[in-house]
């Protein structure tokens, strides 16, 4: 294991990430002095300002330190950075809201003078879940709910880049899924390949989340500042949002809700997609069976849950605490919205979905499960694994009674090898059993430490939605909660989860493993 | 398809089911002519002797009209026969209780007077799960509820006789997951060798039988026709019970308690090792991964939830109303009582479970989904399927970080290929669905057709108990509720899942395949 390569680019990552603190402090800075905008909350500009310079003296001082390792990055070591960046990253992103709780006199009682809350929601903005411990988010400063954005923005493009260039080109997990290939290998080796790969999907990221503001603002009555960070958390699909009732406070303009439903989808599709876009190949992205079957779910399970929600008939209570009555068009703009926003594990609300009937919440649920596609800012176990492991289930029941018909599986044009079938079985199997576990642990914990009557509905829907990377789930953590009211071994718990479904599991659980640290 | 071969053998089914009725009948007949045993109900005499004379006719005329078919029994002949033979069986064993409520004029309200009931009430019987519709056993006419042990004692041995010899030597799914091997292939070729099979296992299952009725009527205050209704229960890990209070009932004889948990175990266990002791191979069957595994499970599932009920401190509530303070002796008998009947998935009470604390209900849980041990009368995934999925998931995460080590898994000492790997993950993958679609499916039918506020806890307890054939759940189908509530369509959903669960899933699922039916 090369250690000194692996403390080297955490410094790095250190380094980036304080410099953009620093960016986002300076930039209210000037805001203020301008008088463009008022009231940024002075101590939240000087948590961001501290931790960013704290920052940087610490990850220059680790670069420095480690910067003359070998230069060669072999998978143990990939796997080690990948999992470390995210752990000690939401330590990092989490200092500010910590500092400014504890700086700013006022907030005697805020959820961010404890550490854990503020790991909690740092983790959630990285891993792009958008859980958040706040009851009142319009109280926070918006310095620091652009950082909390910020952080969702980063933590989108790191999973990208790290799920279609990093790991397949290492060749960890991954790649073997995709049915579009990345661009074919290039000539001078790994890493450049590795750097173009990156560049791309840094192109898009940046043009869709471009376009997405330019939309939002233009179309839409929506200032800069919430334009922009909206935008961060749809590209990201994460959830985070500047408004106590969410999307739900743009209600009024119709627009708005259109607009983030699009740019929810392209963000839960495959990035490797708009790369083929790109060159003209609209057929094989039209013929993707993964972008086809992801689609299938979005339209049929968002007609399920408007269908439901109407044939109930109970009004439709928004975000805002508005109520509507159900009619066929309203319960299809909500399904549609909710669903798109759940598949997708963005979590962005515009009503209470608790009060919705029992067909609609299994069907968000299961939704959840499945998640976006590979390749993309989503979460969940994604959709061409469930569709494989559903071809795997049929086939498997052909084979009861016909042993001996071998009818290859295929994935496009190539027949899927036993490797991904089994690899695939298996991260399905150890994704449900990471989620019975964590809502075993958290409902365990909350009964040993109550401080509120916990249901199981809670910590099951918790476990799920932070496993997911979802955001919001049902009963006391549903569209209108939050997170805040576990207890700090829960909130531990609950951050564990977004990070393991956030890295597809394995990227974390391998550093449990004694044979991973094994010299050899 | 060799379709009279199959109805032929359905004929000898009913016949024989049908005999064994008439033979209930003539012996209560005689005790009431004698004056053994007071006040046996006629009517319910008339229901057993009508089911069967007409039972007799039915299969008499079927196995005459189809008995000239070819003799051959291939792969689809036996899936077809094994999925039609336990639901229609159910069909004729419900009929004397249905005959009855309506032949007995006190009985205008009774559960039974409802088909659908009826078919849940011996579905529950054979497939040896012991979920009831009653929730006043005791009313019930002495003829019945010793035909209803009945059916719970045929179905046991016909699932060991199943999956230990007649699959497997049909090359069906189930023989490659033993760790034992069935005893060696006689010359005689195919059909003899499974002869020879079932017939020890029929002598291991009598001896048992015969040891737990002699053990619970001489050492116990236990009257004979309780001792064998219950051994009957006990041997086929069924669950059914005399007393309202199951075998709580008997709480003043700890005796009673520690027989019946002796034999719950030994009826958990793979019954092919049995036929190993008896054979004095006792190196081996110490030596079996699967019995090693499911003794772990029981005790340390025992420890926990006896630790859980002792901590929580509660005073523990008897099925027959009575409290117990929980002392720590107390606690670890009840919690040992309780899990090895989840486990071996019996399903037999003598306290009520459910005012437990979370971690005993979180454990009795994840054991119910585990079960027994391949080749017994318990249900669930089986010990041995659990443990091969978790030894894949962890060389699943080495895979992550060593794509080139390769590590055999072994099963005893015969490596696991690649199909069995494959076949069990999806077993498991496959089971978890049932049981998600099956709860879900339950909560709908009862969202739209409400007698009682099912919740959500008691609609996927329910599944869980039906699907792994345990018997009670928890809330409102726990240890002293019934199953008579909920409305029809879920009690076809739940009878559906038990004989999905009892059949490992595949040999109903086979039959809705539309290419198991295309000729070829």
């Amino acid at each position: 294991m090369n250690h000194r390569l692996v403390i080297a680019s955490l410094g790095l990552l250190f380094v980036l990430l304080s410099g953009i603190m620093l960016a986002t402090a300076a930039m209210f800075g000037v805001a203020e002095f301008f008088e463009v905008r008022n009231d940024p909350d002075p101590s939240s500009l000087l948590a961001l300002c501290i931790t960013g310079v704290a920052g940087a003296l610490l990850g220059g001082t680790a670069w420095f330190l480690a910067r003359r390792g070998p230069g060669y990055l072999g998978r143990r070591e990939a796997l080690l950075l990948v999992g470390s960046s995210w752990l000690l990253g939401a330590a990092l992103a989490a200092a500010p809201y910590w500092l400014w709780a504890r700086l700013s006199s006022e907030q005697a009682a805020h959820p961010f003078r404890s550490f854990v809350s503020c790991y909690f929601e740092s983790m959630s903005g990285l891993t792009t879940t958008g859980a958040t411990v706040l009851s009142d988010i319009e109280s926070v400063p918006p310095g620091l709910l652009l950082w909390r954005a910020i952080t969702h923005w980063l933590g989108g493009l790191g999973i990208v880049v790290l799920f279609v260039a990093v790991l397949p080109g290492l060749g960890v997990g991954g790649k073997r899924l995709f049915n579009v290939e990345a661009p074919g290998p290039s000539k001078e080796g790994l890493q450049p390949h590795i750097r173009e790969t990156a560049r791309w999907l840094w192109y898009i990221y940046l043009g869709l989340t471009v376009a997405e503001i330019s939309a939002l603002w233009i179309l839409t009555p929506m200032d800069g500042f919430d334009a922009v960070c909206h935008t961060f958390a749809t590209m990201a699909t994460g959830g985070f949002s500047t408004r106590n009732a969410s999307i739900g406070a743009y209600a009024a303009t119709p627009a708005v809700d259109w607009i983030v439903i699009l740019f929810m989808v392209l963000a839960g599709c495959n990035f490797n997609l708009f790369y083929l876009l790109r060159q003209g190949r609209v057929r094989e992205v039209l013929r993707d069976t993964e972008l086809r079957a992801y689609l299938a779910l979005l339209l049929g399970g968002s007609l399920l849950v408007g269908a439901a929600v109407w044939w109930h008939g109970q009004p439709i209570t928004l975000t805002t605490g508005q109520h509507l009555a159900a009619s066929a068009g309203q319960s299809l703009r909500q399904g549609l919205f909710t669903t798109v926003s759940v598949q997708t594990t963005t979590g962005f609300c515009t009503s209470d979905y608790n009060a919705w009937p029992f067909l609609a919440h299994a069907v968000l649920i299961l939704l959840m499960f499945v998640g976006g596609c590979s390749g993309s800012t989503g979460g969940g176990i994604k959709v061409i694994r469930v569709w494989v492991a559903f071809r795997i289930l049929l086939a498997e029941i052909e084979h009861v009674f016909r042993p001996h018909v071998l009818r290859p599986l295929r994935l496009g044009r190539r027949p899927m090898d036993t490797d991904l079938k089994l690899g695939t079985l298996a991260f399905a199997l150890g994704f449900i059993m990471l989620f019975v576990f964590g809502s075993g642990a958290v409902m365990l914990f909350e009964q040993l430490n109550p401080r509120l009557d916990c249901r199981y509905s809670s910590a099951a829907t918790a476990a799920v939605a932070t496993l997911c990377n979802v955001g919001p789930g049902l009963d006391q953590v549903g569209a209108i909660q939050n997170y805040g009211w576990f207890s700090a071994p829960s909130r531990v718990v609950l951050s564990l989860l977004m990070v393991l479904g956030r890295l597809e599991v394995f990227a974390i659980i391998v550093l449990l493993s004694p044979r991973f640290w094994r010299a050899d």
